[in-house]
Protein backbone atom coordinates (compact mmCIF):
# COMPACT_ATOMS: atom_id res chain seq x y z
CA UNK A 1 0.00 0.00 0.00
CA UNK A 2 3.11 2.65 -0.79
CA UNK A 3 0.51 4.32 -3.19
CA UNK A 4 -2.09 4.85 -0.52
CA UNK A 5 0.90 5.66 2.56
CA UNK A 6 2.00 8.28 -0.10
CA UNK A 7 -1.07 9.99 -0.54
CA UNK A 8 -2.39 9.83 2.67
CA UNK A 9 0.75 11.68 3.63
CA UNK A 10 0.11 14.29 1.15
CA UNK A 11 -2.90 14.70 1.88
CA UNK A 12 -2.02 15.10 5.50
CA UNK A 13 0.71 18.00 4.75
CA UNK A 14 -1.64 19.98 2.55
CA UNK A 15 -4.24 19.86 4.96
CA UNK A 16 -2.44 20.83 7.76
CA UNK A 17 -0.99 24.07 5.64
CA UNK A 18 -4.88 24.90 4.64
CA UNK A 19 -5.55 24.88 7.92
CA UNK A 20 -2.83 27.02 9.29
CA UNK A 21 -3.51 29.18 6.47
CA UNK A 22 -7.70 29.79 6.92
CA UNK A 23 -7.30 29.63 11.06
CA UNK A 24 -5.71 33.06 12.45
CA UNK A 25 -2.32 32.76 14.20
CA UNK A 26 -2.25 31.68 17.85
CA UNK A 27 -0.65 35.16 18.13
CA UNK A 28 -3.69 37.42 16.87
CA UNK A 29 -6.30 38.17 19.81
CA UNK A 30 -8.24 36.37 20.95
CA UNK A 31 -5.43 34.45 21.18
CA UNK A 32 -7.11 32.06 23.95
CA UNK A 33 -9.82 31.57 21.42
CA UNK A 34 -7.04 30.86 18.67
CA UNK A 35 -4.59 28.69 20.61
CA UNK A 36 -7.84 26.15 21.56
CA UNK A 37 -9.05 25.92 17.97
CA UNK A 38 -5.69 25.28 16.77
CA UNK A 39 -4.68 22.58 19.81
CA UNK A 40 -7.93 21.09 18.34
CA UNK A 41 -7.07 20.94 15.02
CA UNK A 42 -3.67 20.38 15.22
CA UNK A 43 -4.32 17.12 17.41
CA UNK A 44 -3.08 14.75 15.12
CA UNK A 45 -6.37 13.98 13.46
CA UNK A 46 -6.42 10.77 10.85
CA UNK A 47 -7.48 13.15 8.08
CA UNK A 48 -9.89 10.74 6.81
CA UNK A 49 -12.51 13.09 5.30
CA UNK A 50 -10.21 15.10 3.22
CA UNK A 51 -8.71 11.76 2.42
CA UNK A 52 -12.26 11.15 0.59
CA UNK A 53 -12.62 14.36 -0.64
CA UNK A 54 -9.16 14.15 -2.15
CA UNK A 55 -9.61 10.29 -3.49
CA UNK A 56 -12.59 11.23 -4.65
CA UNK A 57 -11.89 14.39 -6.47
CA UNK A 58 -9.07 13.44 -8.25
CA UNK A 59 -10.48 10.37 -9.69
CA UNK A 60 -12.91 12.68 -11.61
CA UNK A 61 -9.65 14.82 -12.47
CA UNK A 62 -10.01 17.75 -10.06
CA UNK A 63 -6.80 19.87 -9.18
CA UNK A 64 -5.17 18.85 -5.66
CA UNK A 65 -5.29 22.89 -5.58
CA UNK A 66 -9.10 22.97 -6.05
CA UNK A 67 -9.69 20.51 -3.33
CA UNK A 68 -7.36 22.02 -0.44
CA UNK A 69 -9.81 24.43 0.70
CA UNK A 70 -13.26 22.26 0.93
CA UNK A 71 -11.33 19.25 2.43
CA UNK A 72 -10.05 21.20 5.25
CA UNK A 73 -13.30 23.12 5.29
CA UNK A 74 -14.68 19.59 5.91
CA UNK A 75 -11.69 18.76 8.47
CA UNK A 76 -12.97 22.18 10.70
CA UNK A 77 -16.38 20.86 10.69
CA UNK A 78 -15.63 17.73 11.68
CA UNK A 79 -13.18 18.62 14.45
CA UNK A 80 -16.08 21.39 15.50
CA UNK A 81 -18.56 18.27 16.26
CA UNK A 82 -15.39 16.86 18.42
CA UNK A 83 -14.75 19.62 20.27
CA UNK A 84 -18.71 20.21 21.27
CA UNK A 85 -19.05 16.18 21.83
CA UNK A 86 -16.49 15.99 24.00
CA UNK A 87 -17.82 18.51 26.53
CA UNK A 88 -19.40 17.47 30.05
CA UNK A 89 -22.81 17.73 29.08
CA UNK A 90 -22.18 15.67 26.30
CA UNK A 91 -19.81 12.86 25.98
CA UNK A 92 -17.87 14.04 28.79
CA UNK A 93 -14.70 12.97 27.58
CA UNK A 94 -10.86 14.32 29.31
CA UNK A 95 -9.17 12.57 26.16
CA UNK A 96 -8.97 13.30 22.56
CA UNK A 97 -6.57 11.57 19.90
CA UNK A 98 -3.76 11.35 22.87
CA UNK A 99 -4.83 14.76 24.36
CA UNK A 100 -6.64 16.72 26.54
CA UNK A 101 -9.84 17.52 25.27
CA UNK A 102 -10.54 21.02 24.63
CA UNK A 103 -12.84 22.30 27.50
CA UNK A 104 -9.95 20.38 29.34
CA UNK A 105 -7.32 22.33 28.57
CA UNK A 106 -8.87 25.54 27.84
CA UNK A 107 -11.93 25.33 30.20
CA UNK A 108 -15.63 24.95 28.66
CA UNK A 109 -16.85 28.44 27.61
CA UNK A 110 -14.23 28.64 25.17
CA UNK A 111 -14.50 24.95 24.18
CA UNK A 112 -17.72 25.76 23.03
CA UNK A 113 -16.77 29.46 21.20
CA UNK A 114 -14.16 27.25 19.47
CA UNK A 115 -16.30 24.73 18.08
CA UNK A 116 -19.16 27.44 16.88
CA UNK A 117 -16.29 29.32 15.34
CA UNK A 118 -14.53 26.42 13.60
CA UNK A 119 -18.10 26.07 11.44
CA UNK A 120 -18.22 29.79 10.63
CA UNK A 121 -14.57 29.52 9.32
CA UNK A 122 -15.29 26.41 7.77
CA UNK A 123 -18.09 28.12 5.65
CA UNK A 124 -15.97 31.32 4.83
CA UNK A 125 -13.33 29.27 3.69
CA UNK A 126 -15.28 27.69 0.85
CA UNK A 127 -17.37 30.89 -0.04
CA UNK A 128 -13.96 32.59 -0.19
CA UNK A 129 -12.16 29.97 -2.52
CA UNK A 130 -11.43 31.74 -5.46
CA UNK A 131 -10.40 28.96 -7.14
CA UNK A 132 -13.57 27.38 -7.40
CA UNK A 133 -16.50 29.33 -9.33
CA UNK A 134 -19.43 30.54 -7.02
CA UNK A 135 -21.88 27.96 -8.88
CA UNK A 136 -19.91 25.02 -7.42
CA UNK A 137 -19.03 27.39 -3.92
CA UNK A 138 -22.68 27.29 -3.67
CA UNK A 139 -23.51 23.85 -4.24
CA UNK A 140 -20.32 22.36 -1.81
CA UNK A 141 -21.49 24.92 0.97
CA UNK A 142 -25.53 23.60 0.32
CA UNK A 143 -24.56 19.96 0.73
CA UNK A 144 -22.47 20.08 3.71
CA UNK A 145 -24.54 22.63 5.33
CA UNK A 146 -27.29 19.60 5.05
CA UNK A 147 -24.91 16.95 6.11
CA UNK A 148 -23.81 19.03 9.19
CA UNK A 149 -27.39 20.25 10.09
CA UNK A 150 -30.66 18.78 10.59
CA UNK A 151 -33.46 16.46 10.16
CA UNK A 152 -30.83 14.28 8.11
CA UNK A 153 -27.54 15.26 9.21
CA UNK A 154 -24.41 15.15 11.57
CA UNK A 155 -26.44 17.14 14.70
CA UNK A 156 -29.61 15.17 14.42
CA UNK A 157 -27.58 11.99 14.62
CA UNK A 158 -25.93 13.86 17.59
CA UNK A 159 -29.56 14.43 19.26
CA UNK A 160 -30.80 11.30 18.28
CA UNK A 161 -27.59 9.37 20.09
CA UNK A 162 -28.45 11.43 23.40
CA UNK A 163 -31.39 10.90 23.03
CA UNK A 164 -31.00 6.79 22.87
CA UNK A 165 -28.55 6.64 25.94
CA UNK A 166 -29.40 3.94 28.66
CA UNK A 167 -32.30 2.86 26.07
CA UNK A 168 -31.82 -0.70 24.00
CA UNK A 169 -32.30 -0.09 20.02
CA UNK A 170 -33.83 -1.89 17.02
CA UNK A 171 -31.20 -1.98 14.46
CA UNK A 172 -32.44 0.33 11.88
CA UNK A 173 -32.46 3.25 14.97
CA UNK A 174 -28.67 2.13 15.17
CA UNK A 175 -28.58 3.02 11.32
CA UNK A 176 -30.37 6.35 11.85
CA UNK A 177 -27.99 7.14 14.45
CA UNK A 178 -24.72 6.19 12.53
CA UNK A 179 -25.94 7.94 9.05
CA UNK A 180 -26.40 11.25 10.74
CA UNK A 181 -23.52 11.28 13.31
CA UNK A 182 -21.12 9.85 10.91
CA UNK A 183 -22.26 9.16 7.52
CA UNK A 184 -23.73 12.56 6.48
CA UNK A 185 -20.23 14.29 6.46
CA UNK A 186 -18.51 11.25 4.84
CA UNK A 187 -20.96 11.00 2.08
CA UNK A 188 -20.30 15.34 2.17
CA UNK A 189 -16.73 14.39 1.33
CA UNK A 190 -16.87 12.27 -1.62
CA UNK A 191 -19.91 14.32 -3.01
CA UNK A 192 -17.99 17.62 -2.27
CA UNK A 193 -14.80 15.19 -4.73
CA UNK A 194 -17.35 14.62 -7.42
CA UNK A 195 -18.89 17.95 -7.60
CA UNK A 196 -15.42 19.76 -7.83
CA UNK A 197 -13.99 17.04 -10.57
CA UNK A 198 -16.93 17.86 -12.42
CA UNK A 199 -18.47 14.06 -12.29
CA UNK A 200 -21.87 13.54 -14.10
CA UNK A 201 -24.44 13.47 -12.56
CA UNK A 202 -24.57 8.90 -12.66
CA UNK A 203 -21.10 9.14 -11.02
CA UNK A 204 -22.01 11.64 -8.40
CA UNK A 205 -24.96 9.16 -7.92
CA UNK A 206 -22.61 6.39 -7.65
CA UNK A 207 -20.26 8.26 -5.56
CA UNK A 208 -23.06 9.00 -3.05
CA UNK A 209 -23.78 5.16 -3.11
CA UNK A 210 -20.46 4.26 -2.26
CA UNK A 211 -19.63 7.05 0.48
CA UNK A 212 -22.93 5.98 2.49
CA UNK A 213 -21.50 2.22 2.61
CA UNK A 214 -18.09 4.10 3.70
CA UNK A 215 -19.92 5.86 6.84
CA UNK A 216 -21.53 2.87 7.53
CA UNK A 217 -18.17 1.14 7.43
CA UNK A 218 -16.57 3.96 9.70
CA UNK A 219 -19.06 3.99 12.75
CA UNK A 220 -18.94 0.38 12.49
CA UNK A 221 -14.93 0.10 12.84
CA UNK A 222 -15.47 2.88 14.97
CA UNK A 223 -17.81 0.78 17.48
CA UNK A 224 -15.73 -2.41 17.42
CA UNK A 225 -12.14 0.02 17.84
CA UNK A 226 -13.96 1.28 21.30
CA UNK A 227 -14.59 -2.46 22.42
CA UNK A 228 -10.88 -4.15 21.47
CA UNK A 229 -8.67 -1.41 21.69
CA UNK A 230 -6.68 0.18 24.85
CA UNK A 231 -6.96 3.83 25.35
CA UNK A 232 -3.48 4.36 24.22
CA UNK A 233 -3.37 3.47 21.17
CA UNK A 234 -7.16 5.12 20.37
CA UNK A 235 -6.18 8.09 21.96
CA UNK A 236 -9.38 8.38 23.29
CA UNK A 237 -10.81 6.96 26.13
CA UNK A 238 -11.89 3.31 24.93
CA UNK A 239 -15.00 1.14 26.54
CA UNK A 240 -16.84 4.62 26.55
CA UNK A 241 -19.97 3.51 24.49
CA UNK A 242 -19.89 0.37 26.59
CA UNK A 243 -19.92 2.70 29.98
CA UNK A 244 -22.99 5.45 28.12
CA UNK A 245 -24.63 2.43 27.26
CA UNK A 246 -24.51 3.47 23.79
CA UNK A 247 -26.24 2.24 20.86
CA UNK A 248 -23.19 0.02 18.72
CA UNK A 249 -23.40 -2.56 16.41
CA UNK A 250 -20.86 -4.87 18.83
CA UNK A 251 -23.12 -4.65 21.30
CA UNK A 252 -25.94 -5.65 19.20
CA UNK A 253 -24.38 -9.00 16.99
CA UNK A 254 -21.76 -9.42 19.07
CA UNK A 255 -17.91 -8.73 17.85
CA UNK A 256 -17.14 -11.39 15.57
CA UNK A 257 -20.12 -11.18 13.63
CA UNK A 258 -19.63 -7.88 13.38
CA UNK A 259 -16.13 -7.59 11.88
CA UNK A 260 -17.93 -10.09 8.94
CA UNK A 261 -20.48 -7.42 8.69
CA UNK A 262 -17.79 -4.74 8.38
CA UNK A 263 -16.08 -7.10 5.10
CA UNK A 264 -19.03 -7.40 3.89
CA UNK A 265 -20.06 -3.54 3.89
CA UNK A 266 -16.47 -2.83 2.26
CA UNK A 267 -17.14 -5.69 -0.84
CA UNK A 268 -20.53 -3.54 -1.27
CA UNK A 269 -19.29 -0.04 -0.98
CA UNK A 270 -16.37 -1.13 -3.58
CA UNK A 271 -19.01 -2.64 -5.54
CA UNK A 272 -21.02 1.01 -6.14
CA UNK A 273 -17.67 1.90 -7.97
CA UNK A 274 -18.18 -0.65 -10.85
CA UNK A 275 -20.25 1.71 -13.04
CA UNK A 276 -17.69 4.29 -12.88
CA UNK A 277 -15.25 4.69 -16.05
CA UNK A 278 -12.50 5.83 -14.28
CA UNK A 279 -9.06 4.42 -12.30
CA UNK A 280 -10.83 3.89 -8.85
CA UNK A 281 -7.77 2.12 -7.28
CA UNK A 282 -7.36 5.28 -4.77
CA UNK A 283 -11.31 5.00 -4.14
CA UNK A 284 -10.75 1.28 -3.41
CA UNK A 285 -7.94 1.35 -1.26
CA UNK A 286 -9.77 4.25 0.94
CA UNK A 287 -12.51 1.26 1.86
CA UNK A 288 -9.70 -0.91 2.50
CA UNK A 289 -8.02 1.54 4.97
CA UNK A 290 -11.23 2.04 6.87
CA UNK A 291 -11.83 -1.68 7.24
CA UNK A 292 -8.29 -2.44 8.55
CA UNK A 293 -7.46 0.28 10.89
CA UNK A 294 -6.42 0.04 14.41
CA UNK A 295 -7.25 3.64 15.91
CA UNK B 1 -44.02 56.54 14.02
CA UNK B 2 -46.82 54.60 12.37
CA UNK B 3 -44.76 54.21 9.06
CA UNK B 4 -41.97 52.42 11.24
CA UNK B 5 -44.28 50.98 12.78
CA UNK B 6 -46.03 49.19 9.86
CA UNK B 7 -42.50 48.19 8.67
CA UNK B 8 -41.78 46.24 11.55
CA UNK B 9 -44.83 44.89 12.17
CA UNK B 10 -44.26 43.93 8.20
CA UNK B 11 -41.17 42.82 8.82
CA UNK B 12 -41.86 40.55 12.09
CA UNK B 13 -44.52 38.58 10.26
CA UNK B 14 -42.82 38.29 7.24
CA UNK B 15 -39.12 36.49 9.64
CA UNK B 16 -41.67 34.31 11.35
CA UNK B 17 -43.16 33.12 8.07
CA UNK B 18 -39.31 32.84 6.61
CA UNK B 19 -38.16 31.35 9.64
CA UNK B 20 -41.31 28.48 10.37
CA UNK B 21 -40.33 27.90 6.14
CA UNK B 22 -36.62 26.75 7.10
CA UNK B 23 -36.59 25.35 10.24
CA UNK B 24 -37.87 21.65 10.17
CA UNK B 25 -41.34 21.08 12.16
CA UNK B 26 -41.21 20.09 15.69
CA UNK B 27 -43.11 17.03 14.57
CA UNK B 28 -40.04 15.91 11.96
CA UNK B 29 -37.66 13.69 14.07
CA UNK B 30 -35.31 14.77 16.27
CA UNK B 31 -38.16 16.26 17.92
CA UNK B 32 -36.21 17.61 20.66
CA UNK B 33 -34.08 19.59 18.79
CA UNK B 34 -36.61 21.43 16.83
CA UNK B 35 -38.69 21.97 19.60
CA UNK B 36 -35.64 23.80 20.84
CA UNK B 37 -34.65 25.61 18.07
CA UNK B 38 -38.25 26.66 17.38
CA UNK B 39 -38.93 27.72 21.26
CA UNK B 40 -35.51 30.25 21.05
CA UNK B 41 -36.44 31.38 17.43
CA UNK B 42 -40.12 32.31 18.33
CA UNK B 43 -39.15 33.93 21.62
CA UNK B 44 -40.40 37.42 21.04
CA UNK B 45 -37.53 38.38 19.93
CA UNK B 46 -37.16 42.33 18.39
CA UNK B 47 -36.03 40.96 14.62
CA UNK B 48 -33.57 44.33 14.74
CA UNK B 49 -31.26 42.79 12.56
CA UNK B 50 -33.87 41.59 9.55
CA UNK B 51 -34.75 44.93 10.40
CA UNK B 52 -31.92 46.56 9.67
CA UNK B 53 -31.49 43.95 6.07
CA UNK B 54 -34.86 45.17 5.29
CA UNK B 55 -34.19 48.79 5.64
CA UNK B 56 -31.41 49.28 3.89
CA UNK B 57 -32.42 46.78 1.22
CA UNK B 58 -35.64 48.47 0.23
CA UNK B 59 -33.33 51.85 0.37
CA UNK B 60 -31.37 50.59 -2.33
CA UNK B 61 -34.81 48.95 -4.16
CA UNK B 62 -34.39 45.06 -3.13
CA UNK B 63 -37.99 43.44 -3.45
CA UNK B 64 -38.58 42.43 0.05
CA UNK B 65 -38.81 38.75 -1.57
CA UNK B 66 -35.28 38.95 -1.93
CA UNK B 67 -34.16 40.17 1.41
CA UNK B 68 -36.49 37.46 3.32
CA UNK B 69 -34.12 34.91 3.38
CA UNK B 70 -31.18 36.56 4.27
CA UNK B 71 -32.91 38.59 7.19
CA UNK B 72 -34.21 35.39 8.86
CA UNK B 73 -30.92 33.77 8.30
CA UNK B 74 -29.07 36.59 9.93
CA UNK B 75 -32.17 36.37 13.14
CA UNK B 76 -31.13 32.52 12.98
CA UNK B 77 -27.15 33.33 13.77
CA UNK B 78 -28.51 36.34 16.24
CA UNK B 79 -30.64 33.49 17.94
CA UNK B 80 -27.49 30.93 17.81
CA UNK B 81 -24.89 33.39 20.04
CA UNK B 82 -27.67 33.97 22.56
CA UNK B 83 -28.61 30.47 23.30
CA UNK B 84 -25.11 29.70 23.42
CA UNK B 85 -23.87 33.28 25.09
CA UNK B 86 -27.04 31.86 28.11
CA UNK B 87 -25.48 28.47 28.76
CA UNK B 88 -24.22 27.76 32.61
CA UNK B 89 -20.26 27.76 31.59
CA UNK B 90 -20.89 31.21 29.60
CA UNK B 91 -23.28 34.07 31.18
CA UNK B 92 -25.25 31.49 32.89
CA UNK B 93 -29.07 33.04 32.51
CA UNK B 94 -31.78 31.47 33.13
CA UNK B 95 -34.39 33.90 31.50
CA UNK B 96 -34.16 35.27 27.72
CA UNK B 97 -36.91 37.26 26.30
CA UNK B 98 -39.51 36.67 28.85
CA UNK B 99 -39.42 32.85 28.85
CA UNK B 100 -36.78 30.22 30.55
CA UNK B 101 -33.81 30.20 28.22
CA UNK B 102 -33.10 27.08 26.11
CA UNK B 103 -30.91 24.89 28.19
CA UNK B 104 -33.32 25.32 30.97
CA UNK B 105 -36.34 24.15 29.14
CA UNK B 106 -34.25 21.61 27.21
CA UNK B 107 -31.32 20.60 29.10
CA UNK B 108 -27.74 21.63 28.24
CA UNK B 109 -26.73 19.59 25.31
CA UNK B 110 -29.66 20.17 23.22
CA UNK B 111 -28.84 23.56 23.64
CA UNK B 112 -25.28 22.90 22.68
CA UNK B 113 -26.38 21.36 19.55
CA UNK B 114 -29.67 23.64 18.70
CA UNK B 115 -27.00 26.63 18.91
CA UNK B 116 -25.23 24.61 16.40
CA UNK B 117 -27.45 23.54 14.35
CA UNK B 118 -28.85 27.27 13.70
CA UNK B 119 -25.89 28.84 12.49
CA UNK B 120 -25.97 25.57 9.43
CA UNK B 121 -28.92 25.86 8.67
CA UNK B 122 -28.66 29.73 8.54
CA UNK B 123 -25.68 29.49 6.10
CA UNK B 124 -27.87 27.02 4.33
CA UNK B 125 -30.53 29.28 3.61
CA UNK B 126 -28.76 31.32 2.13
CA UNK B 127 -26.60 29.03 0.03
CA UNK B 128 -30.26 27.75 -1.35
CA UNK B 129 -32.16 31.23 -1.94
CA UNK B 130 -32.81 30.88 -5.25
CA UNK B 131 -34.02 34.36 -5.63
CA UNK B 132 -30.32 35.65 -5.78
CA UNK B 133 -27.77 34.92 -8.06
CA UNK B 134 -25.01 32.47 -6.53
CA UNK B 135 -22.51 35.39 -6.85
CA UNK B 136 -24.73 37.96 -4.59
CA UNK B 137 -25.35 34.68 -2.18
CA UNK B 138 -21.39 33.98 -1.88
CA UNK B 139 -20.87 37.52 -1.03
CA UNK B 140 -23.51 37.63 1.54
CA UNK B 141 -21.84 34.34 2.71
CA UNK B 142 -18.24 35.80 2.73
CA UNK B 143 -19.45 38.80 4.94
CA UNK B 144 -21.75 37.37 7.27
CA UNK B 145 -18.82 34.71 8.51
CA UNK B 146 -16.27 37.25 9.01
CA UNK B 147 -18.92 39.01 11.42
CA UNK B 148 -19.81 35.81 13.27
CA UNK B 149 -16.26 34.55 13.11
CA UNK B 150 -12.93 35.53 14.45
CA UNK B 151 -10.80 37.42 14.74
CA UNK B 152 -12.99 40.64 13.92
CA UNK B 153 -16.58 38.86 14.48
CA UNK B 154 -18.84 37.88 16.91
CA UNK B 155 -17.35 34.63 18.48
CA UNK B 156 -14.26 37.01 18.89
CA UNK B 157 -16.34 39.37 21.14
CA UNK B 158 -17.39 36.98 22.96
CA UNK B 159 -13.93 35.26 24.00
CA UNK B 160 -12.68 39.14 24.71
CA UNK B 161 -15.92 39.59 26.89
CA UNK B 162 -15.13 36.42 28.99
CA UNK B 163 -11.25 37.42 29.15
CA UNK B 164 -12.04 40.44 30.44
CA UNK B 165 -14.53 39.45 33.37
CA UNK B 166 -13.40 40.70 36.49
CA UNK B 167 -10.77 43.12 35.50
CA UNK B 168 -11.23 47.18 34.89
CA UNK B 169 -11.19 47.62 31.20
CA UNK B 170 -9.98 50.81 28.95
CA UNK B 171 -12.56 52.51 26.61
CA UNK B 172 -10.73 50.85 23.78
CA UNK B 173 -11.14 47.41 24.95
CA UNK B 174 -15.19 47.83 25.74
CA UNK B 175 -15.18 49.05 22.16
CA UNK B 176 -13.59 46.48 20.94
CA UNK B 177 -15.78 44.04 22.63
CA UNK B 178 -19.09 45.49 21.80
CA UNK B 179 -17.61 45.72 17.94
CA UNK B 180 -17.05 42.27 17.66
CA UNK B 181 -19.62 40.96 19.87
CA UNK B 182 -22.89 43.08 18.30
CA UNK B 183 -21.46 45.77 16.04
CA UNK B 184 -20.47 43.21 13.41
CA UNK B 185 -23.67 41.04 13.30
CA UNK B 186 -25.70 44.60 13.13
CA UNK B 187 -23.07 46.00 10.02
CA UNK B 188 -23.42 42.78 8.62
CA UNK B 189 -27.05 43.20 8.63
CA UNK B 190 -26.72 46.34 7.02
CA UNK B 191 -24.07 45.60 4.41
CA UNK B 192 -26.47 42.27 3.48
CA UNK B 193 -28.81 44.82 2.57
CA UNK B 194 -27.10 47.27 0.39
CA UNK B 195 -25.61 43.76 -1.48
CA UNK B 196 -28.65 42.65 -2.31
CA UNK B 197 -29.93 46.01 -3.22
CA UNK B 198 -27.62 46.41 -5.49
CA UNK B 199 -25.70 49.68 -3.88
CA UNK B 200 -22.62 51.21 -5.21
CA UNK B 201 -19.52 50.45 -3.76
CA UNK B 202 -19.25 54.32 -2.25
CA UNK B 203 -22.85 53.70 -1.01
CA UNK B 204 -21.94 50.54 1.12
CA UNK B 205 -19.03 52.04 2.11
CA UNK B 206 -21.39 54.68 3.84
CA UNK B 207 -23.79 52.33 5.34
CA UNK B 208 -20.90 50.44 6.75
CA UNK B 209 -20.01 53.48 8.48
CA UNK B 210 -23.83 54.29 9.11
CA UNK B 211 -24.12 50.24 10.27
CA UNK B 212 -21.14 50.31 12.25
CA UNK B 213 -22.01 53.47 14.85
CA UNK B 214 -25.40 51.59 14.93
CA UNK B 215 -24.15 48.83 16.42
CA UNK B 216 -22.21 50.89 18.66
CA UNK B 217 -25.45 52.81 19.86
CA UNK B 218 -27.27 49.09 19.95
CA UNK B 219 -24.70 48.05 22.69
CA UNK B 220 -24.75 51.35 24.10
CA UNK B 221 -28.43 51.44 24.73
CA UNK B 222 -28.35 47.61 26.06
CA UNK B 223 -25.87 48.39 28.65
CA UNK B 224 -28.30 51.28 29.77
CA UNK B 225 -31.13 48.98 30.28
CA UNK B 226 -29.60 46.55 31.81
CA UNK B 227 -28.71 49.28 34.52
CA UNK B 228 -31.72 50.92 34.70
CA UNK B 229 -35.13 48.80 33.65
CA UNK B 230 -36.66 45.68 35.76
CA UNK B 231 -36.30 42.41 34.70
CA UNK B 232 -39.87 42.30 33.78
CA UNK B 233 -39.98 44.79 31.25
CA UNK B 234 -36.57 43.52 29.84
CA UNK B 235 -37.59 39.96 29.51
CA UNK B 236 -33.86 39.07 30.53
CA UNK B 237 -32.04 38.93 33.85
CA UNK B 238 -31.42 42.85 34.80
CA UNK B 239 -27.92 44.18 36.60
CA UNK B 240 -26.76 41.06 35.15
CA UNK B 241 -23.86 42.98 33.88
CA UNK B 242 -22.77 44.82 36.97
CA UNK B 243 -23.34 41.25 39.17
CA UNK B 244 -20.65 39.19 36.05
CA UNK B 245 -18.72 42.52 36.47
CA UNK B 246 -18.80 43.20 32.38
CA UNK B 247 -17.08 45.91 30.78
CA UNK B 248 -20.58 48.01 29.97
CA UNK B 249 -20.60 51.83 28.83
CA UNK B 250 -22.61 52.98 32.08
CA UNK B 251 -20.10 51.73 34.34
CA UNK B 252 -17.12 53.65 32.57
CA UNK B 253 -19.21 56.53 32.33
CA UNK B 254 -22.19 56.91 34.40
CA UNK B 255 -25.71 56.78 33.56
CA UNK B 256 -25.85 60.29 32.70
CA UNK B 257 -22.94 60.61 30.23
CA UNK B 258 -24.40 56.86 28.65
CA UNK B 259 -26.80 58.92 27.38
CA UNK B 260 -25.36 62.24 26.01
CA UNK B 261 -23.22 59.81 24.29
CA UNK B 262 -26.28 57.49 22.69
CA UNK B 263 -27.55 60.90 21.61
CA UNK B 264 -24.31 61.95 19.94
CA UNK B 265 -23.59 58.54 18.00
CA UNK B 266 -27.08 58.15 16.96
CA UNK B 267 -26.40 61.96 15.25
CA UNK B 268 -22.83 60.60 13.61
CA UNK B 269 -24.76 57.34 12.43
CA UNK B 270 -27.35 59.33 10.19
CA UNK B 271 -24.73 61.82 9.12
CA UNK B 272 -23.16 58.72 7.79
CA UNK B 273 -26.03 59.13 5.28
CA UNK B 274 -25.97 62.19 4.10
CA UNK B 275 -24.00 61.10 0.35
CA UNK B 276 -26.59 58.78 -0.33
CA UNK B 277 -29.03 60.20 -3.05
CA UNK B 278 -31.73 58.07 -1.79
CA UNK B 279 -35.21 58.19 0.09
CA UNK B 280 -33.00 57.42 3.80
CA UNK B 281 -35.94 58.07 6.15
CA UNK B 282 -36.47 54.13 7.15
CA UNK B 283 -32.71 54.05 7.95
CA UNK B 284 -32.57 57.67 10.13
CA UNK B 285 -36.04 56.07 11.92
CA UNK B 286 -34.22 52.50 12.79
CA UNK B 287 -31.59 55.02 14.65
CA UNK B 288 -34.55 56.63 16.36
CA UNK B 289 -35.45 53.37 17.49
CA UNK B 290 -32.62 52.26 18.95
CA UNK B 291 -32.32 55.43 20.78
CA UNK B 292 -35.23 55.26 22.00
CA UNK B 293 -35.85 51.34 23.07
CA UNK B 294 -36.78 50.21 26.42
CA UNK B 295 -36.33 46.97 26.13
Amino acid sequence: MTELSDFLETVNRNVDETLDEIVPRAEISPRHLHEAIRWSLFAGGKRIRPAIVFAVGQTFGAAFADLSTTAAAIEMIHTYSLIHDDLPSMDDDDLRRGKATCHKQFGEATAILAGDVLQTLAYKAIADDENLSTEIRIKLISIITAAAGTPNGMVAGQQLDLDAEGRTLRIGEIEQIHRGKTGAIISASALAGSIIGGASEEESASIGKYASKLGLLFQITDDLLDVTQATETLGKTAGKDVSLEKATYPGHFGIEQTRVMANNIRDEACHELSSIKKDTALVHMLADLIVSRTR
